[in-house]
């Protein structure tokens, strides 16, 4: 199958051609709404994405079609592009040359958390490639969830999207605008909140884990607001063993997820 | 005393001034070794570098200096900077316009592992970031130290040193090109040492922790060599509940670190 779609006398489409031009404003949110449908750029998410039959359309330079010819054979419809039409569906400094157009991938709130166990919430997380980050490791953590609740970011950025190395097809993934009726339906679902807060009583190193828990992530400059605090079932803090007064959102995340995910499997 | 740098009739620094292209030239590397120098941006690194008593000279822009007259106060000489000075000592698209000028921070292997019960070792690590929010995690989780060995980043990149959130300054830092002998003086030191690698045998759940540990971590794209595998004490990989096939390297270090950390203070 390798580069036949490469033949002789059949040009590739360029940045002009009108399906790049429309895949192309997929890169905006607005667009992505409209339209039902987003970017997944690199072999990493493409190949997860193949995989979940989410695939419209594969995007693919000679030489990325030459090097994955398993993705060019598993694509439903496969459009030869130049390097430069790849340069601009990128969101990246270094194109990849694959990029699929997939179906959004977010789910109601109420059908991903049926009878979920470790449930990841982002509340307000502003930056697409955290976000992405965070859906990844609540994915390698067996996560049945990730809630992305309030103004979080859109999971289907292509920062996220990179940032989540095919993750964003393998979790589940909610999003809800009203914040205190997400925390209702976690509740609802008979899971244990958890809002990870860094002047918390209440240090990582206590909490005992084996009941379904949903931890809570808030921004990364401001974290979760009183609001939230109050609502949740507890407030837990990284315990800080040196100097430093934080840690970032995306290896908080880590600790906390894993260690929840570590204590129910043992 | 603030702005009582920027009376009138002294005018600042602008990005052509001596004082200024110099310290500029701090975010080179060959510069930094020729001058055992090199810069920290920002409120969180100025203020640890400060409480380090490692600075030489503090730029700040009217601005900046008040907004943190206690920073300036600190400082042993303050050097007023326009916005477009700070605009080229920086390497963030959105300047603080606080930038000290330091002494570098790291010591010899020897003197940072005398005593220690957790070190971090970062082995080829490519990207500055990964480097800095490592630190931080070792910080974090009350680490001894930090080596940074191989072909790894230097830490005093001012990417490492932003991403490191003023940890540069908190936890010990050593840089050592010869892995070997890093390895040699880790278990010299009395350190176990673990190698964090995906396709360990022992996974993280099982791995007792008690004793001295240092834990090993290799390049973001090809992990570590076969050579320092087969050196160390134990692989040990993170165990994967879900389908994502890995974590990056920062939430992985995150994790393997706190998972010893907490366990040591229980």
């Amino acid at each position: 199958m390798t580069g036949s779609i490469f033949r002789p006398g059949a040009d590739p489409f360029t940045e002009r051609t009108p399906r790049v031009v429309a895949a192309r404003k997929l890169t905006r949110r607005a667009e992505r709404e409209k339209t039902g449908r987003f970017l997944a750029e690199g072999v990493n998410a493409v190949t997860s994405a193949l995989s979940h039959g989410t695939v419209h359309e594969l995007f693919v330079t000679e030489r990325a079609a030459a090097a994955h010819p398993e993705l060019v054979a598993a694509a439903p419809r496969v459009s030869p592009i130049t390097d430069r039409a790849a340069a601009g569906l990128s969101e990246t400094v270094t194109p990849q040359g694959i990029i699929a157009v997939c179906s959004l991938v977010d789910r109601p709130l109420e059908t991903v958390l049926d009878s979920a166990r470790l449930v990841v919430v982002l509340v307000d997380v502003a930056e697409p490639g955290n976000a992405g980050t965070v859906i990844r490791v609540a994915d390698a953590a067996g996560a049945d969830a990730v809630v992305l609740a309030g103004d979080t970011v859109d999971p289907h950025n292509g920062k996220s999207v990179r940032a989540a190395a095919g993750s964003t097809f393998q979790v589940p993934l909610a999003r809800a605008r009203d914040i205190p009726s997400v925390l209702t339906a976690l509740r609802s679902a008979g899971l244990r909140t958890l809002a990870a807060h860094g002047y918390a009583a209440t240090s990582l190193e206590t909490v005992h884990f084996g009941d379904p828990v949903a931890w809570i992530f808030g921004n990364e400059a401001h974290g979760l607001s009183e609001h939230v605090l109050a609502a949740v079932d507890e407030a837990v803090r990284i315990p800080l063993y040196g100097k430093a007064e934080s840690l970032n959102l995306a290896t908080a995340a880590a600790v906390c997820v894993y260690t929840a995910a570590m204590a129910a499997h043992r």
